[in-house]
């Protein structure tokens, strides 16, 4: 059956690249998320205050978690075997009384033939949902910007940096 | 051994909701994503050049694969059996030939005895992160902003609505 | 936002259809894959020489745990509470000291708004992937056929019965 | 081909039990493990002096988690809409500096057709095991004991209590 | 309490066989799947017709993920760390005005000590049983057939291939 | 926006630890749990005469399954390529007829840079939950107890044995 298949036009076929002959190499991935808030919701958060817990524990710890499922979630991303996951959550200095901003750092290792942008992007995303999980109660119009790759290095193609 | 769980102080400890006695009632929630591109990056998903292929096809169906998975991601989300999942990207109009900007709209249903915006925060955000898998390799520096939610409609709550 | 996405052509696009106001109803599927092997292989099987295990035993309940997977492997599909999975081994009467056919058949019930035969299918595939898999290292060649829903029952569409 | 299928004998063969046609009612059930470790290492978890975090809130967030997959854990229970899920930790007053007990007590709650002390073991098992990871480069001999049902009620079985 | 467990008669007991001796090396499998159907149903799949969508790229990248749920599925593989995976499909050269079929290949590639033929099965498996969700409403008859490894290469049994 | 995060006192956060730079090892770890029931459950399941099947079959599958879910359940886990798990049911000599404790033995293998003693364990309490839930409509008083690592080898930390 297979000489069916041989003259396929590729293009726009989605599928799994090749990794099989890459070098396992060193390799780290940081992104962030931040998630906009009103002033008096980042109180509550504070003061530990919110109905479903302490918020910023509980966000980081699904940030963590949520890096190893990234394989299982975004289709083409092949499953990489983590070696090291930390999840930060800080308020940003930008934040006023009335609007307060929570960034959210993620950074992921590994040892291994592809990098770890999208497990560190998955990661700080989901730790920016669960605050607006628990959380949208109180502040149903909070907004999470600026989720984007900060760093990463290891692979071909080298050391990529961003603000 | 009961009785020495009496008398906690319940602040900071996470816990799941209690919905048991609320009603069914049909919900919708729509949220939205937007990922910030190179417009030469728009050109290539356009084309369909993209080496992992359609790009708009496989993010919207990663988003919907996602709102299923809500309840594995965000801690304390209740596991919600969702009736209807849409998830619709577009080419906003402030797009230039520099800068494009992707759309990206899902909206989830239940009959349910609680609301679904973490299902459609969780569909569009997924599908967000599949464009910028699909595209990292020639534009690296994509963000992901603006994801909240649109419109929110059943419950106690009532209508919920923003631009 | 939303208005630039009002006029999309739905052609093409996947979504997971509406089953928001559909009844509940008492709903059954059945559903066949069949294992077609070498005489030999049976026969290690019925003496449960196989490396693995027991095959027959590991082979249902494996299609029964699959049933509770559908909605996560199959796209489109709706989270469904199924209330019943069995999966049943037998050897067809067509089988030859050559040649033997081991039918699977797996039936799911649920009490919802949509039916049950992609669990049927799911359950009773899943079952014969994992007979392939225990017999593997002595009998490469084994082919799964004959896949199909045998009976379904419940919801507008009325009963579907085939051989 | 279902013929082949109406004689057999069911001894011994895995199935999902049928409750399609049982009633939904209010339904909770509590579960509760002990782990006891060294005295050492509970002045450390109280010190949050462990270098995996602190202990109590992860391991109790586990176990909330751990309640949503107990259908993807074991084989044959059926996939249930869990309505509260609560999860605590408390020292037991049998604790002594030698050696210290952590008790932990999981309550979930349903409206359906089908107990839920599945899902309450499955969370404080998970809660247990966690304090085990965490603590395990300090103290490797920690013993998990009396794991069991509590408290059970709703449904046809009427209400189960034990000490 | 170990040597309460030293003289089992390992004969029926289920286990995952030890890979832990192997040595990597570069392994492929080729498996396929065919999907038989109306030449009705193919000319709405051709024409983008059906309901739920673009039925042969839903079904290609099902099969994808799916090559990534293998383990959980299979009860007995070992996780693999696949390095590559497509999933085509082909309408084959017997298709007729009544009925067509449509073949479904899948090739996965790993750099590991187990080979991949199961990861492969399953996803052509999963594409097929995707096309059968998407176009079940219109042709609830079709037949998946023809399941079986094509090919296979890498490790100690070398290379298998069948027509 | 990094430098706002670089003086974090990381007491209380939780993080999954570095392992990046540990070297590969074979690694084995063995866990047990006994689960306590009454005689005449333990008669019922040596007549495999349970509704739910055949109790020790499927409780060993589903250990050996539930080691491959290790990382998705202990939120500090890494993902690990474990390569061999067996899972061991056998009465225990000082069963009575009145009371009779099942023993359960599991035992993990990998070759990677941290140990699986958290598989071990995942792997027998699992087990034990699924004795459990095939029992508890005839005996809802077991008890699990006495979970613990009873031997580990590999990596830096050396041979571990306790009873």
């Amino acid at each position: 059956m297979t000489e069916q298949f041989t003259h396929f036009d590729e293009s726009g076929r989605p599928h799994m690249v090749d990794v099989t002959h890459k070098e396992d190499t060193d390799r780290v991935a940081t992104a962030q998320a931040v998630v906009e808030m009103l002033g008096a919701t980042r109180e509550l958060i504070e003061g530990k205050g919110m109905k479903k817990g302490d918020v910023i524990q509980v966000a980081e710890l699904a940030g963590i978690m949520a890096a190893k499922r990234t394989a299982d979630l975004i289709p083409l991303c092949h499953p990489i075997p983590i070696t090291k996951v930390t999840v930060q959550c800080a308020w940003l200095t930008n934040s006023t009384a009335e609007l307060a901003s929570l960034g959210i750092i993620a950074t992921v290792h590994t040892t291994y033939r592809t990098g770890v942008e999208m497990e560190a992007l998955t990661a700080c995303t989901t730790a920016a949902l669960t605050v607006y999980d628990m959380c949208k109660s109180v502040d149903r119009a909070m907004t999470i910007r600026d989720i984007k790759v900060l760093y990463k290095r290891g692979g071909k193609s080298g050391v990529f940096q961003q603000d």
